[in-house]
């Protein structure tokens, strides 16, 4: 299958990395490490088993790249202004586009510029972080799950996912998209929130008593949104619990919030943090606690004056 | 009048130096600025006008000091620990102790230490900080309000309060020393801890929409866990309000706290956030927003690892 990798960061470049060793036509879109990535290739450090790529088919425009069938976008949130120009010259008439980004939103932004037939969205649980240029460090875990954006009707999804799993990504296919999305921020809105501002990482958050307990409270919060939202099933309040012993497993690690602080990069509020609150106010579900660690967060934005 | 001063901040040495310039024979216990203050003086740059004691009683013990009329106490909470070993040997018969330091449960450690019926107990409204050693810049504002501990008599303490009255220091006599205390969290809380945790002066809170608003908020949770403690009078929520508007008139001003954590001094986190949570919750009173906070900072304490 022919599949451009939009936003090679930690997660594009481990994917792309996968279906590519599988055989798959995978062109990457880069910037940053396209001299070293086209003259070494691309390095993963898995825990599953590393692996080399010498050849890898980088490009610095998305017009080298042409039309697609399918388009992995990885890019961080708050470059999503930037979809038309990245993503319109990999479309034609069959083109899905998948987006395995963070956060509430996407589907709904990607859906408006290209019609929301071709759009899949999907979460990844991974835990990567980039090394140095051309080499990513998978710490742990990698499964994704993915949906169809427009119906509940899994499949056009189902084939996409067969691309996955034979490219040894652990890959389910889900009715309720909006369901896992909003899953995954029970997880994502306090560790990428609380590790990026106290630049701690996930095991500091869980040794230190108060903040385990308002990490199970914000998890709970955000819990109560999500069910608001008329899921297919609601998600139970133990799974805040469940998640916290599972992130004792995770030790020192860094959530990508946390490294983006550290790198001087934007954070990705509006997605992760700014819709998910939006949401549940449409349904009448205030999170104090998400609410204050938003505000907190926005605050040390180099943008986050006299706004 | 024969004062000793103990804890000579920015606080005790603003007041204590006020107090000297009136012809009170006052001894600061000195520790850091010991020589410089000793062979230079004291200079206050004041918004009511400077001056300059030429000579200051210094010491660096309290034993050299002796017994006093009143001990005026300034000491940061954190080191409420050293109350006995600092305070037992000013003490004689008739010699009563005011704390004027922040947050709540200063009197009762005091009064389990020397007795109920001498202690009194005040809120400070002052804008100060040091400067280079010896001198102290006094910014806004400066008035104290001062109470019994024991009962709500005011006679015992008009004679003190006339003693700052006629040292300049606009000084009122409240029935309720408890009601104070908890009007001045309803600053404290949330400008000494944001100020603190986002290392961010006063008006950049200020000038961020979503900061503001968790500020008006948080008010409004001290406010009701004040009102649940029995007061004389209850605290109106508008009062929230009305100091957030005041507080736009300090400008770019950094809260003690903030100062603190800038040079790595522990925070006074368990009286001005600990306790108060802790008499809140006895009142079935919850308040998530100052809790968060109160998290957020212990988190980024040194010590605040492992426990």
């Amino acid at each position: 299958m022919r599949i451009a990798i939009v936003g090679s960061g930690a997660l594009g470049l481990f994917y792309g990395a996968k279906l590519a060793k599988a055989g798959h036509d995978v062109r990457f879109l880069l910037r940053r490490d396209y001299e070293v990535i086209m003259a070494k290739g691309l390095t993963v450090h898995s825990v599953e088993g590393d692996f080399h790529l010498d050849k890898v088919q980088g490009f610095r425009s998305p017009a080298e790249i042409g039309v697609v069938e399918l388009v992995v976008v990885g890019l961080k949130t708050f470059a999503n202004d930037r979809f038309g120009e990245l993503i319109t010259p990999l479309v034609g008439q069959e083109t899905l586009i998948l987006t395995l980004q963070n956060g509430l939103g996407n589907e709904e932004l990607l859906a408006e510029l290209f019609g929301a037939e071709r759009i899949l969205g999907g979460v990844a649980y991974l835990c990567s972080n980039r090394g140095e240029p051309g080499v990513i460090h998978h710490l742990s875990q990698g499964r994704i799950a993915i949906g169809n954006y427009s119906s509940r009707d899994p499949r056009r999804v189902e084939p996409i996912a067969e691309v996955f799993r034979t490219a040894g990504v652990d890959c389910r296919v889900v009715a309720d998209l909006v369901r896992v999305r909003w899953e995954k921020l029970v997880w994502n809105i306090p560790f990428n929130g609380i590790c990026a501002l106290a630049q701690k990482p996930v095991d500091a958050l869980l040794n230190h008593n108060r903040t385990r307990q308002l990490i199970l409270q914000m998890m709970v919060e955000v819990i109560v949104a999500a069910n608001a939202q008329g899921l297919s099933e609601d998600i139970d309040t133990a799974l805040a619990e469940q998640m916290v012993v599972f992130s004792r497993s995770l030790g020192p690690y860094k959530p990508s919030m946390q490294i983006d602080r550290e790198e001087g990069r934007p954070l990705e509020l509006a997605f992760i943090f700014g819709n998910p609150l939006r949401l549940a106010a449409a349904k009448g579900v205030v999170m104090p606690r998400v609410e204050e660690l938003y505000a907190l967060l926005e605050l040390g934005e180099k943008s986050g004056e006299n706004f």
